[in-house]
């Protein structure tokens, strides 16, 4: 029973990681260096804090996208090794990209690029938005498709970006605007663009048992244990930090609680459904991440967490199943319920929050209210940017079409160029099963000692 | 097959958490705001330094309860899901609750509250006491009438704390006496109280499997690894934190090796029992948290931790057959073994300790002796409280007193609360199964490839 | 069905177990104290500092021990159990061994030693060494052994780390040497001695299922995620420290993919094989820790990231096979392939950075190229040691030969002890298999609902 077609692609895979390793070793070679150190004790007191406060986020992060997201993906209950392979290499895949694209174009000085542990969690933060794009297309997508993917993806995420926050000015401390809503609508793209009008059906091996959804919450949990990490790692040490952490936190309680009342009153026996508890505890991250740092009251952040969770379990349960069957769109994990609309959500609230906080600061207390902190790179401090509060309210918006507009586009021809027969695409029969990709033993067909009863049941039939 | 009486119940946990949530949301409209940020250099230092110093240990803290305590808590094989859930849950719900109550009771100033991350971490102690207690009735109670355990329980635990700590000026920097032994006897009165004298027959779907014990493991070991985090993170910085890890490491360390002896000796066959494994070995966290930053040497730490781990293995070989024969008590996950008795032996040690250093300090060196750091809120510094050393050694007992008492009556009092028909406790039959409450695969009914053979077999015969 | 023989090894285990457990009390109970606190400002936020700076490197590598490690080794599909919980007791049992025998040798002042947290930190490296060993038997030998073995492993450890690192002055931060390529051959000479001869038939319980390879592979994910924290644990602050992070970062991240592109051209269908995931993304972490501080570009360390890859993917693939069938040598997790010839390659490179950047620093920017930090005990700072560069790279070499030989001829000793008939190894047919010493259903002969239905199609048969 060979699978002749399937044998090409397999060679294309280590070809492309290895050409891309060879390059990526000679880029270091002749660009890449660390900073010279100094002897002097100052620089040496200075680096060491910069470590003690950076790197254990760093590490949380790092938690986050290699253990957490990859348990999250693990629902599928036959492609779960899958799952967290391809999410690890993908990540490490495009964090590597990302440090030379970077690089190349914001730290190039004499010929040189000087490596910090800052550059490469910029290089993660860009990685992410592969990870969330799979998301759209798993289990039907082969490892070749996924990296040509994130090779298309990281440089016009770095292009989005740099027109988001450079240009427009626009306030996006955790990443909702630029990572979230970006990886999602590029996602959706390349999902239509690579199924086209097909509807696909319901695959046998689609169903997640109790088991896959169990290792799938835990992954949840640990998402949603160090997103604080996540939203405040780049914003300024000290009251903005302190703020980000607790808006954050407050956002992901109540979101975790809204999400069982908004499941428990839309399911019709009031059982809770378990991708609605995956997904709904962490909407409450996606939407807070824009406006973790502003001068906004602890009870915005509470409503936040709350309407991002409500919005995520209905599009759950209504807009999915209506993208399926009007626009044919697939969308595997859920990505537009979890990313898309609590990250549209949060671009809102950023809007409000910046005027109503301008509003307020026209009152006596001027100073409370600017924006305290900001995000990385260009952030505003003091003041909002060249237009006031209303420019500032209007590049919010600006920045939110730009990314869903950009990444949509993007999306959709590189679903279109994923379409290159060379790629092969596994066939219907061979989705969401390990055994296509890796040598374990077949759970369908061979029942182990972990296999379950039902195959164990046909088997004795046959 | 519709299931009529558990229908409204089902409705009554949403509409009581929405409720909830709404309440939460003007409470927070109109009290709580954060500190204004100041401008000054020195303040932002300040709270960048505070920021650095409590965050890892909260989010330790975090990953114990929402990773850890739910793992452990999955050793019901078909339970898994609803215990990771209703922990994350209940963890969420008592936090928002606790940080309410603690707001309007201690920091209401001005008609304001200002929220802080030392604030989430004192309510996130509070919360832990529910999920504690809920150990005596996992599997058998609804959600709804895990929510009421909880909004009992926190006001409850915060009176309780508030009599101990401020009017006894008990020291117990880890919860020892405020938070384990108090949790345990509250749970183990809402079991009696809510099953009554009916002895709780073996169900089918309450003996863990090999699967099932191994995540439970997991979720030991992750408890483990971070308790020193828990015990440590009220001390005060310098010596007294050090020595709290140091104690804590030690009696972790000790528990565990003394765990398998005492296991290993008291099974007929010389096998281990996971059950003790995965309790034993955090026995002497219980212990140790109530006199770790004390002037005591590390044998005691030691000793303790050894002591405990015999304690608790003890407890689960003769004292749970023992009260549910004779007491019909019913204790699901062994909290007596794990909170109560090591516990217990901690106060006992915290009286011991007090009097010995007390008696040195009447030598020389009485700087070294006397109670080093104390516990967050009111302790005693320098030197003991009022009555000098004996009348320290009286509170540490009273405050035992008073947790076992107080505990023990509010928790039978609200396990009467619990039996009220409107919140319906699932039939014996439905217990222990996750697909009550949950849209997953019927594990017991349509096998699919994760459940198992047993299931199988049973399907193919019928 | 009695098995009357291994009642007596049983019973040795608690007396061994609680035996070392009174006169470790003892010994602490003589010996042991913590520093006396004074009351100094100066102090106080000086032993804060160590505390922040220290604990959380600290638990990252508990977690990396007891999680993560742990559940790698769960790959065995019914010796999950065992395989996690062994790894726990030896981890507690090797680190209080180290603690007594390290306070002995090294800080016995005026008849005291006081515990600190880094006294803590160095006994947990020394237990490393017992883990990775077991690594070669695991599955095969009884717990009595392993501890056994553990007694006899620490002190040899201690004096080969001795001789390295004190005598010869070798470089070895992230413990290349010292650790990995010791306890490798350590491991293997146990093997060899234990099972002489023997070829060891495939167990039928020894192949890995679905289920448990995707546990394992998480394992793998929490080490290498938390491994720049083994490796800069005890590097300088500062620039040495943040440059060890770095190199480790890179050289992770190049194995994890390049691990991919090997594996799958090796495999002839060109499926990737889980055990070299498992194992080859780790083999970066190993290779860098000899050389992760010094002045080397960063394409160093990808590249030796990548190097390391592909020769623990040639190791599993021809290696480890020819060494079963030529010299019958058993390594049941492959530790020659992922402890063994990554550490070489880390050696080895350790030479050629010595002298490369001795080459350099006759040049004009000398203070560059000496060694930066160093490791935590007899580090040579600023300049090499007595020899120069070339006297450096000398010791570099000799110090891997002193690993390799000292613990090969140590293992083949301890390993013939392990022989004795009192430790009583399991029979072949009980080997694998948790039900031996654990009080969990037999999950071959009584399939309970987590079994699988190999089994329970077996028993249907039957």
């Amino acid at each position: 029973m060979a699978v002749p077609p399937s044998t090409r692609p397999r060679r294309l895979l280590p070809i492309f990681l290895g050409l891309f390793q060879g390059a990526l070793l000679l880029f270091f070679a002749l660009f890449i260096t660390y900073d010279e150190p100094s002897g002097q004790a100052e620089h040496t007191s200075l680096v060491a804090n910069q470590v003690y406060s950076t790197f254990p986020f760093f590490q949380d992060i790092q938690v986050m996208l290699v253990v957490g997201l990859g348990l999250l993906l693990t629902f599928l209950p036959l492609y779960g090794f899958s799952a967290l392979t391809h999410n690890f290499l993908l990540l490490n895949f495009s964090m590597q990209w990302a440090l030379v694209l970077q690089g190349l174009l914001h730290h190039f000085h004499h010929g040189q690029i000087h490596l910090d542990l800052h550059k490469l969690l910029i290089s993660e933060f860009a990685a992410v938005t592969v990870l969330i794009s799979v998301g759209a297309i798993l289990g039907r997508a082969s490892p070749c498709q996924l990296l040509i993917m994130a090779t298309c993806e990281i440089p016009i995420f770095l292009a989005s970006e740099w027109v988001i926050v450079t240009c427009l000015g626009v306030l996006d401390v955790g990443g909702t605007i630029t990572i979230h809503v970006f990886s999602c609508y590029f996602g959706l793209g390349v999902s239509k663009a690579l199924f086209r009008a097909k509807q696909q059906p319901l695959h046998p091996k689609e169903t997640p048992t109790p088991r896959s959804d169990l290792m799938s919450l835990v992954g949840t949990l640990i998402l949603w244990v160090f997103w604080p990490s996540f939203v405040a790692v780049l914003c300024q040490p000290g009251d903005a930090q302190h703020r980000a952490i607790l808006n954050t936190l407050l956002a992901m309680s109540a979101s975790a609680v809204t999400t069982v009342v908004a499941s428990s009153l839309l399911e019709r026996d009031g059982k809770l459904s378990p991708g609605h508890l995956q997904n709904g505890s962490l909407a409450g991250g996606v939407t807070i991440g824009v406006v973790a740092d502003m001068a906004m009251p602890p009870v915005a952040a509470l409503a936040l967490g709350s309407l991002s969770a409500v919005v995520c379990v209905l599009g759950f349960r209504f807009l999915t199943p209506l993208l399926g069957r009007k626009l044919t769109l697939h969308d595997q994990c859920g990505i537009h319920n979890l990313h898309g609309l609590p990250g549209i959500l949060g671009a809102a609230a950023s809007v409000v929050v910046v005027l109503v906080a301008s509003k307020d600061a026209s009152g006596s207390r001027s100073s409370q209210l600017s924006p305290v902190g900001g995000n990385a790179s260009e952030a505003v401090e003091g003041q909002w940017g060249d237009g006031g509060a209303g420019g500032q309210a209007l590049c919010q918006a600006a920045g939110l079409a730009v990314a869903i507009g950009a990444s949509l586009l993007a999306g959709l021809l590189t679903g279109a160029a994923l379409r290159l027969p060379c790629l092969a695409r596994p066939p219907e029969r061979l989705c969401f099963d390990d055994s296509l990709y890796f040598k374990i033993q077949d759970q369908a067909e061979s029942p182990g000692p972990d296999s379950g009863a039902e195959e164990g049941a046909l088997a004795l039939k046959e």
